[in-house]
């Protein structure tokens, strides 16, 4: 009888197209080199065309075309040329149950015919969370959702990601913690001028507004998950990594990576088979199912040298973190950065949101530069996450009561939202309360409140 | 006795800068000659940039700065002089308290000397909502408004919008609706590069996903409301227009129409007496408290001369729309546009929902072309305000149940879900239901479900 793990390999797409894994992945440059006249003749009748009020709409100049969602983002929202591409492919499914094929080279004519999304697209962005249909279980749940939906989407204004929020099945087997695979297969096909797709559950908020991942150092991985390296293979356990916020790149292996993982989910007919795999080599899995984090883990430990030099496994700042190691330090963390507000007036400076980056950059390079986060610094923790709160069924952890789960939250979403009100004038003086905000005063916080 | 609406004028800061007020709006053209060689050359320094990997950053390289978030937007957000401007006026404030004065003169100076914020000022848009910051009382509230807030942040992706989402009062004697108004003051100085403040009651969402509000038509104007003149006029009626829904120039004149307003909301000394003031005059009005829609008809009914010129009434299509009008008609629209779609491939194209526009304004130019909106027509309505279900609260008018309500809510957001979710490429195959989605087949409507 082949089992489970071989039919499953033999079911992956991977073994047909290993030459589109070892490939180097989708890369500007090559776009670049390729397109450098046609797009420096693109943006020079651009610049011509903002200063006239002549549509510069090059497919479509019939239509009036409006200026203002055109040119703010530097990118042609509205020339889609009639030259064929993957979407006219009929064989070419969103779903989760059909393999993209060829995926690199389907994106890189895209970008080809678009060229003025090539700009910016080496780490191009869009976010994806969600949460489930209906009203949550736990009365305050859905506030909380829409809470923590704000904080993502403010970081993405302040940063310029797109975000998306999935609230419905994809596919009705691929519930709770599976459904996100077939969402960000989704959005990799409907968003070809990213990337990257950033997963970021719905529990999971950014604590930290001015920071942005080192792209660079992710240059040669496909994906990005927090973890470490000698728990997936010294301790096998099932908490070596967090599947719960991922940077995924836009690429063939990505592809492939979805398709293997997904077989190890409800979809498959080995599901129940994978979960008594999982538990066999992660002792300390606490469910018998088969889930995505435990699944994810395996492929590292199994087949290392497949997937290991294209995951990476950030543990050096909290790419997202525990929040019981996270909250009780939030007031230490805001004592240090009004410090350094103090000891340099360029952090003091009042300023548009939309050069908020500007500041960050700032701080990193004056106060920060190479200090490492995580447990134990004082830097601000990038990614909070409520693991084990399950904020919308209610059903958290009985290690710890509902309160500190929501009290906690509620103190690490106004630590967050202090970040951006500044940029609006205002700030929680108490991190407990919500509303209603303080005005704050010029030169804060050198000027005494 | 001064009467309160002597005394509200004599408080208004309008008379003072009465010449603000009839100088002409800020105007994109002004800055493009006063800026197009600076700017000419700067955008040519970017196309060169963009081919290498050297910083653009032309205040700060000594940080490396992050190619994504900067180019994708064509925009620099790293990029902010040391030259003074009004962020760093001690005197300038963001509360609703203290006027802003000279702010057209401001804001071009910012502009200034930000060259890359120019091309698409013209008509740059943020939006804003928010709701309570607490838990709703109605047990699906929150949900409701979650579901809400995806529904403007997929509008906003689609369209390169900013959102902003408005969780806490910035003064406490500010709430409810007149919460808004402190929340858009803030929003114009906290985003000097966007042209209008787009306010969207939490309780409206938008059911036509391709539509763009057609600003040239408001180019003399500084507000955009959905109301009628002669309901203002003739009727009398606190329903002569909704401001539950407006576009606000972002310009020294709106400035001033905020303190003007603000001055009759319950920050004014004359609270109470504008309560009466409105009912003596709108005698349909329903409660006796000064409210912010009946101040702004009051304003257009007692000073025509002043506010008129400036305040479009916009009446052509749904601005905005009564959902009870619009909720039993949405299945005929829906075979409207199938129809359109079933006769021209072109809009059963697949595409990325980045160049979504393309088709929007190709079906507008194909068979909507010259169509009004509004009660009656076929027209997808383009904002649904679901007045008087209280959502969030379940204080719901009692003229229907609140099923009706939230059923009707549930049909519309899945109505404008599945013009967002085509471009993942599902669809909710039956409005009622929400989850799961189900697969579009290739060249839907045309080829059989």
């Amino acid at each position: 009888m082949v089992s489970p793990e071989a039919s499953h390999f033999q079911s992956s797409p991977m073994a047909k197209y290993a030459g589109a894994r070892t490939r180097p992945v989708f890369c500007f440059s090559d776009v670049v080199l390729f397109l450098g006249g046609a797009f420096m003749s693109l943006i020079l009748v651009w610049s011509f065309f903002s200063f006239s009020s002549i549509s510069p709409n090059l497919s479509f100049s019939a239509v009036k075309t409006d200026e203002s969602t055109k040119c703010s983002r530097g990118i042609d929202m509205r020339y889609d040329p009639t030259d064929p591409v993957f979407y006219d492919d009929p064989d070419l499914s969103y779903t989760i149950e059909k393999p993209v094929k060829g995926w690199d080279e389907k994106r890189r004519r895209w970008l080809e015919l678009h060229p003025s999304f090539i700009p910016g697209s080496e780490n191009r962005t869009v976010m994806i969370t969600g949460s489930q249909s209906g009203p949550c279980k736990n009365p305050i749940g859905d506030h909380l959702l829409l809470r923590f939906f704000k904080n993502k989407v403010d970081y993405c204004r302040i940063h310029g990601h797109d975000i998306f929020y999935s609230n419905a099945l994809l596919h009705p087997k691929m519930n709770s913690y599976w459904a996100k695979l077939p969402a960000v297969k989704a959005a990799m096909i409907a968003h070809p001028e990213a990337e990257w797709i950033w997963w970021v559950d719905s529990d999971a908020l950014f604590t930290d507004m001015d920071f942005t991942p080192p792209f660079r150092r992710y240059r040669n991985h496909n994906l990005v998950v927090h973890g470490w390296p000698g728990v997936v293979y010294n301790d096998r356990s099932w908490t070596a990594l967090n599947a719960g916020v991922f940077l995924i790149r836009n690429c063939q292996w990505s592809m492939e990576l979805i398709d293997t993982w997904t077989n190890m989910g409800p979809v498959s007919p080995e599901y129940a088979k994978w979960g008594q795999i999982q538990r066999s080599i992660f002792k300390d899995k606490l469910f018998p199912e088969s889930d995505d984090q435990t699944a994810l883990i395996y492929l590292l430990f199994k087949h290392r040298e497949e997937y290991y030099p294209k995951i990476y496994l950030e543990g050096e700042y909290y790419f997202e973190g525990y929040w019981l190691e996270i909250v009780p330090g939030l007031a230490n963390v805001t004592d240090r950065y009004l410090e350094m507000e103090r000891e340099d007036a360029t952090l003091r400076r009042r300023h548009a949101e939309k050069v908020s980056e500007r500041y960050g950059a700032f701080r990193e390079e004056r106060f920060l530069r190479g200090e490492r986060g995580g447990k134990g610094s004082l830097r601000r923790p990038f990614v909070t996450h409520f693991t084990g709160c399950q904020p919308c069924s209610g059903d958290h952890n009985k290690m710890y009561d509902g309160d500190t789960c929501w009290n906690g939250m509620i103190k690490a979403i106004n630590f967050a939202d202090n970040q951006v009100m500044r940029r609006y004038g205002f700030v929680h003086s108490d991190l407990g309360k919500t509303s209603p905000l303080q005005p704050v005063p010029f030169d804060y916080p050198d000027e005494p409140w």
